[in-house]
């Protein structure tokens, strides 16, 4: 069976090694501190709760404008070397089990990408090189949870009906 | 309802400060790299192995051990001020949906805690402090992982028997 990262590499077309490139430098440090991440994931998050589709729109009804753009940038300081601002307030990451609420298809996954990439496109205080490593982060990392969705459809699946209510890999 | 982060302190007796005051050092760094982080992971996966409480052992049981303990290693240098080892091998750490197939119920959590309280008390080449940060960070986490196979349960409990097979938070 194909690992979460292999079905990311392959579904992404971003291999391993590109989408973890945002380790080669501190981006955080690189970008000059917290406020080029903010005003991406303001400008991010404005393109979504606008989204003219309101299939993806709704995806995020339940969540506050700002409390998404906290979580956001918070993550992406923390994955980008500054400090863990994310752990401090609400612990691990657990991505695929905090998107786990979330239909996060093929389809969701590129209109998220496509606002994201509209977002990198207007900032004005991210360079390109850091631009590249980020997209292909967010590229695989997309990709990365459509393969965590997956997973759940799998379980969903087979026990409860038939009883046979046993884990998975055991 | 209670969040993810919150379950994990109240089960864990462990507060979010606490649990993330590995963050207040670099522990990478204070241990003077890898080798402490691979001698615990073998202690602790050596443990398991060979634990006289055959269902703990088993959960283990489709897992090579050598591969147990780089996983774990890895990550534990990554999260504690090393290179990202893991993430360049595996992706995201993605802890509750990498720990998806196992029963990770209190009673699990508790069984890894005493055997990583046993390999802890068994280090020669990490200090009292850190040992403790280690240790408040590992109960937490045990527990955040309980909370997280708890969502399992919750999705498994309701959709695809009765048809209305929709997203739970949407």
């Amino acid at each position: 069976m194909q690992s979460l990262q292999e079905k990311a590499s392959e579904w992404s077309g971003v291999d391993q090694e590109d989408a973890f490139a945002i380790d080669q430098v501190n981006l955080y440090h690189k970008l000059g501190g917290l406020q080029p991440f903010i005003n991406l994931s303001t400008d991010f998050y404005t393109r979504v709760y606008d989204d003219e589709e309101e299939w993806f729109r709704s995806i995020f009804a339940n969540s506050k404008k700002e409390d998404a753009i906290q979580n956001q940038y918070e993550f992406f300081v923390q994955r980008m070397g500054g400090p863990p601002l994310y752990s401090q307030r609400k612990g691990h990451p657990a991505l695929i089990g905090r998107h786990r609420p979330f239909p996060v298809t093929h389809k969701a996954a590129e209109r998220w990408l496509h606002h994201m990439q509209q977002a990198l496109d207007n900032a004005t205080d991210i360079d390109h090189d850091s631009k590249t490593r980020m997209l292909n982060f967010f590229r695989h990392t997309a990709y990365f949870l459509v393969a965590g969705n997956d997973l759940k459809k799998q379980s969903q699946g087979v026990p409860p009906c038939n009883g046979a209510n046993k884990p998975a890999a055991i």
